[in-house]
């Protein structure tokens, strides 16, 4: 079956590589995608399989016609938009944070959960957070194997997580504050004050630095981005009592989401018992070849820019807790933590 | 009590600011201080209070009539020259790993466990690895008032951890990479791969990147870097038994380490009384107002660049467990996490 695709948000970096995926994984649309995004965007032309398509301005007429859309345009766009598109026949892929906590809308990684499209009774798919998408490709089998109980999570998120502005203002602060090492050794906190008037996406000057701030802070001095990180993975693991200590933490990357986690099991767990697990995962690469004669081999964010698979390395049986594992894990935030996962939805569906 | 103090490493990332320390804290000196180096440093010059110094080759006689010896020069030169420096008459305050598991020599943080320094039966008092350091300012408060029973503790290691190769490679290849954030995005592999030739001092690329290895790997798929915090924070908090999960990781931070750590405790603890056990704390400031309608204020290693203080922020009680608490601790690697406390080390023996 081809399907009619409109995206929401074709212009902004999820967007563009959403576009991207659809051409790559040979995506059986029946006609060019319909891109849509606000006022401000439409009327601009972007490039598909070589062909200039211009952009409209969302509308309700829009969506005429359109078996799937594809949302990328943030949480309001998409409580505004999204029953308008189940209303005119499509079903809604979401990759902002509206709907991922309604039970009426499946929150689905296509290699942990893609059964749960099937049901949908709002006509909405919900695409999970980009740092809780790359984490549950690594615990998903290892949870079918051992049994999670509880994960200590702390994570080095990139600049693209914020979306082209958040990469714009991390290459723009690079330029002003990487030249001098002597003042960011010697008078850090001049430099951060001098260049706080460069940051508007994120709350503090990024590059050179780490700013454990990532989203809003709500309840419990938790961030959002933290909040995520709970209630996300206990429904896609269908795990209500999962207990996840977050930590969420933005780092000078440009492309690519590292998790450094401890997770606890209900079963006692060995590392090759893991590797085992790990090895066979879909989506999954593992890189780890540290230690004694064995080469030096472990992931790192900038190698998976560009790369569909999750990576995940440093796996070490615990120090102390034999039902624990520490792992890095380490994903494109942009592809599989969100414009391929969405797409991956999408061919679940056609 | 005044004292003649020997900086060997004189002229490193730690021994520049050993000597800087000295000047700022109005350490006694009974003289300027006899800087030492290896031969390669040796006859070059620098400026001591506006008085240029001629740096010397470390060599038995370069010890005669020094009171205290500050090591800053690597644990193989360390090994090399320590029992001279005592032999001649000199307590020596090492800033190596040579010795800090050694049973006969005192592992010292100067806020922490300074009683410690009276007994040294080998004549040498060594100063905790960097990260380490950092984070037990913030953990003895709190081990006294709630009794520390594990911790799962994950840094952000800045380059000037591993001196000032680190940090000029650090810059140089943020020059090299800093620049296009399309390759970065799309091609992060290759840009990695490119960059592999400007790594020397780590194992990676690290600027635009994160590298979860820093030291080497050892025991158990560990770094020795990892194992530091194991082993040093058992010995400094006189706690055999403690439990430590640790990873350790290299951002591209020039200077300033962070460490976010979840603190297991006895006693149950709520905010409130971590935040009043640690505001008492000496050397340590917490910065914390984040949530509800307070300022936003959290540290980062940028503005802890260049302070004598430890900060902790992002104080979280557990979502889980009422026994743990999350916390967010930075500080200045070079300062109260090597020179500062060697210095601080010295003044408790004068």
């Amino acid at each position: 079956m081809s399907a009619r695709i409109a995206i929401l948000g074709a212009t902004g970096a999820v967007g563009r590589e959403m576009r991207e995926q659809l051409l790559k994984r040979n995506f059986p649309l029946d006609a060019d995608p319909i891109l849509l995004a606000s006022e401000r965007s439409a009327g601009s032309t972007v490039l598909f399989d070589g062909r200039a398509l211009t952009v409209q301005a969302v509308s309700k007429e829009a969506f005429a016609g359109v078996d799937i859309a594809l949302f990328s345009a943030g949480a309001t766009r998409s409580r505004e938009w999204a029953d308008v598109a189940v209303a005119a026949g499509a079903v809604v892929v979401d990759n902002s944070s509206a709907f991922r906590r309604d039970d009426d809308v499946p929150l689905v990684v296509s290699e942990v959960n893609p059964e749960a499209v099937a049901l949908r009774p709002r006509g909405i798919i919900a695409n999970p957070n980009c740092t809780t998408m790359v984490l549950m490709v690594a615990a998903k089998p290892l949870h079918d194997a051992f049994g999670l109980t509880s994960m200590v999570t702390t994570s080095f998120q990139a600049a693209g997580g914020a979306g082209q502005s958040g990469i714009d203002e991390l290459m723009t602060q690079t330029a002003l504050l990487g030249q001098d090492a002597e003042r960011l050794r010697s008078h850090g906190q001049a430099a951060e004050q001098a260049a706080q008037a460069s940051a508007h996406v994120f709350s503090k000057p990024l590059a050179m630095n780490v700013l454990a701030h990532c989203g809003s802070f709500t309840d419990a001095r938790y961030t959002d981005e933290e909040w995520k990180l709970v209630f996300e993975s206990r429904k896609i693991l269908g795990l209500a009592d999962l207990a996840v200590a977050p930590t969420c933490v933005r780092v000078p990357v440009v492309v690519g989401h590292s998790i450094a986690t401890r997770m606890t099991f209900r079963s006692a767990v060995t590392r090759s018992q893991v590797l085992a697990a790990l090895s066979r995962a879909p989506g999954l690469r593992v890189v780890d070849g540290i230690g004694g004669e064995e080469a030096l081999a472990y992931p790192t964010p900038l190698a998976a820019a560009g790369e569909d698979d999750v990576f995940v390395g440093r796996i070490r049986e615990d120090l102390d807790d034999p039902h624990s594992i520490n792992l890095f894990v380490v994903g494109d935030n942009l592809l599989k933590g969100a414009a391929l996962n969405t797409v991956q939805i999408a061919e679940l569906l056609v």
